[in-house]
């Protein structure tokens, strides 16, 4: 596949729309500048364009596949993780005392963005490298820092997730994995994890599986859970490799797509491995790194959505019919603005959570997470179809690329908490947490943008705004049935809203700075004006779902 | 797969929603009543759960494949054909004459709707062959209808359509395919043509090829374009198989679903073949093959949801999650139940312009065609990719199942002119066509619909006909370019009203009529209730992107 990474919209999104240089307001973060900026946002394009778009194809097509434990990857994998890791990529956003760079959150995003755009498969190994350092950095000792953060964060080794059971899906109460405590310190951990997410390959000389256990004698349900750290190769006490730990790969998954990327059923047997954090505080640790990681499977949405739409861009630039190119047709452009408008607005969504953790705003962050994530990845679903769709007959049929992008979007609502999940989050810890306050601040916001804001169009963010109001209201009086009813249109009518919201924010920051160069305003203008007659227009008719399909569902007898 | 067709809800939509019984009145069809209805959908609910629906899975992981010109299918196929064919399941509506049993194609089309939830790949094989039918008996000279008919109608051949090419796409005034007159009053076909579904097999005896092309020396465009009958083998002047005659597959295509359906790459050498219908007429005697082909594809789009439903539904009841089954969660509820109210909408929408077409309303039958094509194949994927998310991780496994009809789907929305041709098609063809007349008494339909009707979200209906008015007035008074624009949410819109307006009329009729049962009642008027609240309140903000997207997509610059 070709791919070039559309630098100018992701400068603007993040920088004008999600507000970048917020985050050097308190002096943080010093060392960032355009230049800098420009440079790593350059770079990335190069990486994903030059090295691992080449093999978004292959990997489709050849897969993974086990054998004695092994995991044999597509060809040209593990030297592209080679340069990766050389590049330092693992370390944009990490802590400079273990070779990080300690840049913005945002700006590690957005590069990782163009990874997911180029190639989906490859970029999940970082992503769960980063869910590890996250995890580590937070909640690991001063000795498990030493030994594991540097290596995980230069690429020298990867990490994993290992939280899903056969019998416990989305419900990590019920996990049996036990970990016994041993003379060591350690604990013998035993137990079948599945949906591994790269849990086994040879692209470095160690895998560091975080796991979630039961301590013998633990409660039952989730507050019985601990986090473990188990490496693939023990280390000696100079932190070299030793023997090899008693985890092994024992099936992969045969996928819909994302086929390059190996989802292993990991068996434990008895491996030794390391409490990280408190005994029973484990489920807490793990939400430190899917709260990260929320955030990069929502980039996922919007990056294969870009692919998607750049593939049937090109398509319908050059597939003629009926004597003129198929882009000349308004129904091939309405789907094309349609791709291209909720791209900008849920890229926009991603890197504003992103820089709220960068701006140590804890509220806005873990408001923004779950419609980040269920939004954005909603949206890699609509796009890749309508990618097909603008594609004709061409899109059915594997060779021409399209149909690998609806396959490889699919996972993304499902995966780090399904959207419903995402949903209930919102309103539960989310919105029923601070009784509605840091939602009502964006409402706030969102209502000052479209007052002040001299687009035509500005009327319609109002509405939707006024329309978000509403529903928040609604979401807290409600009894508790009721409202999980509606929350998963809620979710949609905030992204919708806010998401309108940054993008007309965006024109209005870069209109006060005398850099923005008209082509891309013009531009981005044009697009906040679909958005506002398609999503925006819309959005407010979301009420009658939010407020009345709790009555609607009783009567439905399955 | 495990499939039961929902034969009370297919009733309820077919006599009820679309007004089976009102083709009766002018004394047609008098063998037809409820004993004879009941006894053909239970005898296909068996045909379709019993013998198709456990080949669905074979057939997509086995596949076709090609050699030396000939088409190896999976296993089972061959077998299921031959029962299907004995059944008389060709024939239903077909012309007795010809050994057809004469019944609407409503009801034909409700059978096969289990055919296509139970095996959308085998399905096609017929679908094609009532193509072939429709179009001989439509335009074949006497000679042609005995040669073809009954072996046809009985199954014993099969039809396929053969349009385009590979530079033609949805624009076949292109084509190149040629036709040179020999001595014997027969043409020598020559040409390639693509995406020609079940174009080989060895299923049956003979495989009947209608074919457009170019007689030499007929005018460029689509106004040179003829018809013709080309045999796989010829036939003796007593109907006898002859000899083989110059037409291969050459090539199949990899897809992304329909595996077990082979997609072929049709050589024509010098075949021989046979005018139907007049020169220079083949556009609109294909056009009669392929409005009744639309509206079984709207069917497929029914078939996939249902399917997808009853897998997803299944799945919910027993997979469990924080101590109870999922179906439990609100969320999930949510998800099962718009698949299940739309999809009752959608075939009530195929039904009825089926009916349309067996009580001769054609003004009707054209209007609803593409509606119900469109809108229909749309909740497929829709619905389709709800079944996989309500599986969670499992739904991205192949092995679960609720996979490949996300696969399968996404074809429908494409094939027999994609859904952005038939909204093309309802603005230019149907709606200027007659000025709006045959959309205005559908609208007025619906408002009287809506002010007779007692249920509660009546107003909703009501609402979304005034849009509908509102956006047919639009339509034709505006510019062509701006109508084309807005032409897609029209249809939509359209689709949502008069899906509303079919469901709300199935419930008046039903409740008028001593024989419904108060269960099924309830059960619909819940998915009424529902639909009113997700769907009919969101229609009219429909309006915004009808009106003003032209606008926008004016200063869209790609």
């Amino acid at each position: 596949m070709n791919y070039t990474a559309p630098v100018a919209d992701i400068r603007f999104a993040l920088e004008a729309a999600a507000d970048l240089w917020s985050v050097r307001r308190g002096g943080a973060f010093a060392d960032l500048d355009q230049d800098l900026l420009g440079a790593i946002l350059e770079a990335a394009a190069a990486l994903a364009g030059e090295s691992l778009a080449p093999l978004n194809r292959v990997g489709d097509q050849t897969g993974v596949a086990l054998s004695n434990g092994d995991v044999r990857t597509p060809p040209g994998f593990a030297a592209a993780y080679k340069e990766f890791a050389n590049g330092g990529w693992l370390g944009l956003a990490a802590d400079p005392a273990y070779g990080g760079q300690g840049l913005p959150r945002g700006v590690a995003l957005a590069a990782m963005e163009m990874v997911h755009s180029a190639n989906m498969s490859f970029g999940l190994l970082p992503l769960l490298s980063l869910g590890a350092i996250e995890a580590i950095s937070t909640h690991g000792s001063p000795e498990q820092k030493q030994l594991y953060l540097a290596k995980l964060i230069s690429g020298e080794w990867t990490g994993t997730m290992n939280l899903t059971e056969p019998q416990a899906g989305s419900d990590l109460g019920v996990l049996t994995t036990k970990a016994v405590p041993a003379l060591d310190g350690a604990y013998r951990i035993s137990g079948q994890k599945i949906f591994i997410t790269w849990g086994e390959h040879d692209f470095t000389d160690n895998i560091i599986h975080l796991v979630l256990a039961r301590i013998e004698g633990a409660p039952a349900g989730s507050k019985g859970l601990s986090l473990f750290i188990v490496p693939k190769f023990m280390l000696g006490a100079d932190g070299r490799i030793g023997q090899r730990n008693a985890v092994r790969c024992v099936g992969l998954e045969e996928k819909l797509g994302i086929h390059a990327s190996p989802t292993c059923v990991m068996a434990y047997e008895g491996a030794t491995g390391w409490l990280i954090g408190e005994e029973n505080k484990g489920l807490a640790a793990m939400f430190t790194m899917m709260n990260a990681a929320r955030i990069g499977v929502g980039s996922q949405g919007v990056a294969v959505a870009e692919a998607a739409y750049q593939q049937a861009l090109a398509y319908a630039r050059e597939r003629k019919q009926g004597g003129a190119v198929i882009i000349e047709h308004a129904d091939i452009r309405r789907m094309l603005m349609t791709m291209k408008t909720k791209i900008q607005a849920a890229r926009a969504l991603c890197y504003a959570a992103a820089l709220a953790a960068d701006c140590g705003d804890h509220a806005r962050e873990s408001l923004l997470t779950p419609i980040a994530k269920a939004w954005s990845t909603d949206l890699g679903v609509e796009a890749a179809s309508l990618g097909v769709q603008i594609h004709g007959g061409a899109g059915f049929i594997e060779e021409a690329g399209a149909a690998q992008f609806y396959r490889d979007a699919r996972i993304a609502p499902i995966y780090e908490g399904t959207n419903g999940i995402q949903a209930i989050d919102l309103y539960h810890r989310k919105l029923l947490g601070d009784r509605g306050e840091a939602m009502r601040t964006l409402i706030a916001e969102a209502r000052e943008t479209a007052d002040a804001f001299s687009h035509p169009q500005a009327a319609r963010l109002g509405e939707a705004a006024v329309a978000l109001a509403a529903a928040t209201d609604y979401m807290l009086a409600a009894k508790r049935d009721d409202a999980l009813a509606g929350a998963y249109p809620y979710l949609e009518l905030a992204g919708d809203t806010l998401g309108g919201m940054l993008l007309a924010q965006g024109i209005m920051r870069a209109s006060a700075s005398s850099a923005a160069a008209k082509p891309i305003l013009d531009e981005q203008n044009a697009l906040l004006g679909f958005y506002a007659e398609t999503v925006l227009a819309r959005a407010p008719s979301r009420l009658a779902a939010i407020k009345l399909v709790a009555a609607a569902l009783a009567s439905a007898d399955f």
